[in-house]
Formats: structure tokens, sequence, C-alpha cells
């Protein structure tokens, strides 16, 4: 009989988590909106057509941090407890930087959820403005901190 | 009688394109995941535990940009008639270069569909890897190119 | 250096519930519907072209519970262990009322799942019917209970 | 043999619109949150513990009127080419008055669409603040306007 | 400089068809679910616990319908124009035949739309009956017919 | 007074698992589809034009499990702790098989997932290669094994 087993060997899979600790767990992530001068003082003058472009970035990267595990495949389903996003602008490096924090109690970290967070809030950031500068850059999507579960705490240098 | 009328100045709003006419659009999205070397010879190795990465980052980036205007707030939804992704390893600057290529004929262009496929699949092989790698960055997320519409053709330069 | 601190002050969070005990709680909510008479009447026949309208109402208002956290921007994704609807059709008034109870064991309780229930119900009603009758009015969307949680029972008056 | 056919008689379909014309298309529709006058001093001061109400709102009623077809069963899957949620607060009667306005061009209309919105905003509201109000009543959700399709323009009477 | 070029050679990609032309398309789909006699019995006398089978069978095989650009990654998203499905319920080989059929007008067929509301119909079959029959089987999924498109008029033998 | 209670006697409902315990759970089910054996040599050497097949149908499949609460309606929404597929090609009886494995830790059981892992699996590979092949049937569709909870073990016999 002619068999071809597939898998074990390199396709993708969801790990199976059902033995590790539910842990208190936190991870803040990082990213950053390079654009034109003038971009970044229409955005804080509130005279971008589409509306108020910090508010719905932070609306948008909140509900990207809960549709996390429907868009990034291998990403366990999670019960996110808590989210939050900060937002600076920094004129001196004509840029928007934003943090997330995401908290959740389970088998997993959040990792994902807080870097989905900002690439999510990012791209908002891109569509509210793109009509005014299609050259905008999203840069540096990095994990800041992560604490609780097996690995403990992870803390980026410089 | 009291009455505040919110709106007008400065809220979002989903701009109405229905005048707009029907032209065949394509826009292409670059995306940058740094990494260590050694992370990256997994990935060409087929040893992360996850599976496949770049793969699964194919699929993910094409699913997450049809689910753009699920993501992104004020976008409007679209037919995608198609969508391409292509990785480049790069072993000397220790790098995946990720580019997607959207198409379609409608009222709005792809540009914010290119720009999430291309952020999606990187934060997939963020997520496929980061049992090995946690200080991956994800850079360089801009639009390269686009057509069809009244704004015509971009071309990044340089 | 130029830097503006947004946030804090009024942007919107999904608010940290990871030390709040996890309880059992349950929510009920009601909504009503008006409509003519020859409407009810249909309904109660099964005339509509659309279908049943009952019972296409009452997947679509479970299925709502379980969208919410991905309908309401701040809600928290939860796990709802039970949901039933009730519809009763007033002949008198003219109207058909729907109640949902949801149930739960978290740290955040089901009222939105509740009210996202009855109103997901409430709309499919009116898209069920729209055809026959345009100018049906939702009406009535209240809490009418809740118990668990730190804030304990809150029955409505009246 | 026992064969028992089901469906012609009652149950739901997705009507056939494939033989319908495209046209372009508006529906407005309308919601009203009734709620303690503290609270819609609150937030008109903006604070709520949650955030901007109306703002997170806007954003909601936006996404959810994208949302619509997968959230009403019966519903036709449909491209919104344009979508603006304005809010009023009414001091005297101390309630927040949502109308959305939908359009599309296409083989059915967006009455659903503008209902969604308005419904979908409305219990936005109710969520960031039942915290401190968990008494709010949604009420007189109802279509006012639509023009467009074989059925012409309705306008609802006083 | 080392780089290695991956796609071409087998990866996913979404094909692109918007040189094709919009033609109005149909597609039929068929699937069986072979169960105890006890159980269609149960079906029929409508005492599942869960509720009436083949009403909730039939929204949810239309609500995959629409959901199936995103439930299969390399499928178009598409507009359905009308979407139907009928049961059977035959007592005699002890199963129940389930015909979905899905219109369009568009660049891309309806199989995958129809074949998908089959599939979720049957599933939907086997949850609400579970509890009293775990040895259920879905069965002959298969495309009955399709027209529209350049490949023209598809009708399955035997 | 004209009242006419609705539910109870055979509405849908998703019924109450608030009361019953935690366990690790765990499913596995099984598809099959059925091809032409020139489909089967095509998938096996990867020149099917839409890509790899079974490496999306995996990453489909476990998306699929993932979200099998909002499709399938009186589901309950659940933490998958892990998930793995695995396909063999069968060049004698031309076809291929497909197994998922679905854990969690949770008041309800995975049977659902691991279903309709496989279906959509099956679904996927159907659509990667129905442009050559649009004869193919799935079959099979089965619970083979479950574990953990109320009703212990099921091993589906021969």
């Amino acid at each position: 009989m002619e068999l071809t087993h597939i898998n074990e060997e390199g396709r993708a899979r969801m790990v199976d988590v059902s033995t590790k600790e539910e842990t208190l767990r936190e991870a803040v992530a990082f990213s950053r909106v390079y654009m034109k001068r003038e971009t970044l003082e229409r955005i804080r003058e509130g005279t971008i057509k589409k509306g108020d472009v910090l508010s719905v970035a932070q609306v948008a990267g909140i509900m990207g941090a809960k549709n996390t595990s429907h868009i990034i495949p291998m990403c366990h389903p999670i019960f996110i407890s808590g989210c939050d996003l900060i937002f600076k602008m920094n004129f001196e490096m004509c840029c928007i930087d934003i943090t997330a924090t995401v908290k959740n109690t389970g088998q997993t970290g959040v990792e994902m959820e807080a870097m989905t967070a900002v690439s999510v809030a990012a791209l908002t950031v891109y569509d509210m403005c793109k009509a005014v500068d299609r050259e905008m850059i999203i840069s540096d999507v990095m994990l800041l901190r992560k604490r609780g579960g097996k690995s403990g705490v992870f803390e980026r240098k410089g």
C-alpha cells in the first residue's frame, strides 16, 4: 500500500499548552510611524478628513488585540483582561510612538496580542492619513517587556 | 433647549466614495523582519517547532488582506481579485523581506490591503519564531507602488 | 524635545480586570419590536417570504451574544456558558418582546452579551419583515437583572 | 420510500437578488439612548473611566455597519461606499440621539447597515457608561429614510 | 550577497481574476449526514434538547456561505446574491440530505460557497444531535452543478 | 390579553454548562477527500497552481478549529490549548485522509472543534484543486475518539 505520511516533519501546528500553568501575564509592545512634519501637525490640529486619527487608532489597536488569534494562525485563543495603548507625538523626529500593554491570566502569554495591537494601531494611522502622506513608514515593531509564564521576565535592552 | 451637536468637527467617518469610478487598481507593499542569524537559519532548515514559518506567514498575509476592512476601522470593504506575497531571506542583513501585491477593480484602492498583508505576514513570522528569538524587529512597513484611481501612479523613491 | 503625551486623559482603554475574582454571573436583558398588526400575524402564520422569523432571530441573538467582544470595542472577551432567548408575541400592543438570559463564570459580567443578544434578535426581526413593514421600531432595550461579581445583584424597578 | 421534504414551506433563505439592478442607494437610521443627567454630563466632560464615549461609539457604529451581513443572518453581503454617524446630546430629555447615514451602489439596499450602525453605537454608549448607570434604555431604533432600488424613496412620517 | 527567493515554486497565492468577466453564476452542492434511526426521529419530532435541528442548520449553512472567504484561505471574497438550503429526511437510509444553491454575479464562481454551506449545515446537525448520537457520519460532500464563468456548465454524473 | 409564548417547545438554545466541571479534554476527528489519481499526484509534486495544498489546508484546519463557535451556532466559545492535523495521501484508494486532534481544559468538549478542523481542511483541499478536479468528494467526516468530561471516553468502533 502506497501511503505518504505528512506532518511530523515541519508542517504547522498549534502547540499543546494544556499542561502549562495559569499565571498572570503582561506584555508591552512598541511601534513607530514616521511621517511628514505637516502630517503630524494635521493630526495634532485634528484636520485630517477621516477624523481624529489617534482615537480611531486606539480603538483599532484594542480590537486588534482581541482579534489576534483570528489574525495569527498558530496563536492560541486567549482571554485578555486588560489592554491600554499610549500614543506619543514626537515632533523632533517626526513620528508617533505607540505603546500597548496587554494583560491576561492564562496558559499562554500575550506578546502577540501586544504586537498585534501596536501594528493595527500603526496601520490605522497610515490609513487615516494616507490621502495626505503616502510615504509614511511603520517601523520598530517590537516587544519591550513581558512577564509571567515559564520563561519569566523579558526586558528588551537599549 | 440644550443641544450639543457632535461630529462635523473631527470625529471619524468612512468617507463617501460612491461617485468615484471603478478602475483596475494595484498596490505593492513591503515589510522587513530583522532576526538573529540563527533564527534565519532555523527557518531555512525548517526546524522551528511551530512549523514551516514562511508557508504559514504567506497564508496569514493573504487572509489578512481579505480581513483588512474588519481590522482597519475607516477602510472600505473591497473585493480583492488577486493577492500574492513573496519572501526573501537575506542572510547578509539577517532579515526576511516581504512583498505583497494586491489587485482589485473598484472605487477605492488596495493600499491598506497590501500594507495589512505584509504586517500580518511579519507578525506571523514573529509568532512562529518567538520561542527562540524574542528580539526580532518588524520594520520598514511601507507602500512601494500603487496604480489606478484618481490619484494615478505612486512610486516610492529610493 | 517636543513631545505630546496622549491617553491618560480620556482616550479609550479596555479596563484591567485581572485582579477581579471569577464568579458565576448571569444577566437578563430585554428588547421590544413594535410593528403593524398585519406583520405580527404574518410572523405567526409563517408567511414571511424570508422564512420563520423567530427561529432565525433566536439563532442570530445567540450568535450575537458570542460575538459581543468583537462588536463592542471596549468589551472583554468572555466565555459564555449558556444563552437562551424567549420571544413573546403581544397582539394587544402589536409588538414582540424579546428576553435574553446569558450566563458565564468569569472576571467580568455578561450584561453586554445579553444586551447584544436582544438587539441583534430585534434587528433580525426587522430584517426578516422589512419588505412588508419598514416602520417597525426597536425600543426598550435594557438590562432587567444581573447577579454575580463585585457589584452584586441588580434588579430593574418598574 | 419515506422522505420528508423540508423548506419551501417556511424555513429561512437568503432571497435571490441577482436580477435586481445596481443603483445608488442611501439609508438613514436613528436610535436614542436615555440616561441619567449625571451620566450625560460625565460623557460631555470626558470623565467616563473607559474613555471618550462618543468617539468609541462612532468607530463601533461604522465597524458594525461593515459587519452587518455577518451579524444579521439573511442579510446580503454588500459594499458600503460611505458611512457617517452623528451624535446629539440632548440635556433637556436626558438622552443621546444617534443618526447613521450609509451609502452603497448595489443590488440590495443599506437599511440594515444603517440600523445596525445605530444599534451598535447605542450598545457601545451603554457599555462605556454602564459602570455608572445600569438603567440606560436604548429606544426608537428606526429607519428614517431610504432611497434607491425598486421600492424607491421611503420617508418616515412624524 | 546571500539571498533565497521564495514563492514562484509552490507557495500559496490567491490567483488573479481581475481580467475575468463578470457573469451570473450558480452552484449547487450536496452533503449527507448518516445517523441512528432514533436520532432522525427525534429531529422530526423536535425533541432534541438544543432545539429545532434543521432550522438552526439552515441558518448556519447560509451564514457559512457568507463566511466562505474567511474560512477557505485562497478563496476570493464574493457577493452572494442568493442562498437556499433544502433538507430531506430519508428514513429508509437513515440520513439527512442537504442541498445548497448559491448565486452571484462576479468574476469567480460560488462552488466553494455552496460546498461550505452544506458542510457547515451538516456540522450543525452533528452539533445539535451529538449528545444523543456521537457516531453520525458526514459524507458525500460534493458539487452537483455549476454554471456561468469561462468553464461553463458542470453537471455531475451519477 | 393575547400572548403567544414561544421557546420552551423547540427553539434553539445554547445549553447552560455553568455547573459542569473543568476537565482536560481531547477529541480526534477524521475526514477523507476522494480525488482523481492525477490530482493526488499533482498535490504530491506540488504542481497545483494555487500552491502547496496540504500546508494551506493545515493552516485552514487550525484556524477553522479556532473559529468553531462562530461557525456552529449553538457551540460554546472555548479555549483550545492545542490543535494538530495529520494528512495521509493514499494512492491505492486515491484519497487524502485527514486527522485532527484538539485539546482544551474547560466545561465543554472539543468534538466540534475537531470536526470543524477536518471539514475546513477538506474543503480547502477541494478549493485548491477544483480547477483540475471538480468531482472530488469529501466523505467519512466523523469523530474517532474523545475523552474528558462527564460522558468519559468515546472510542469509535471499526
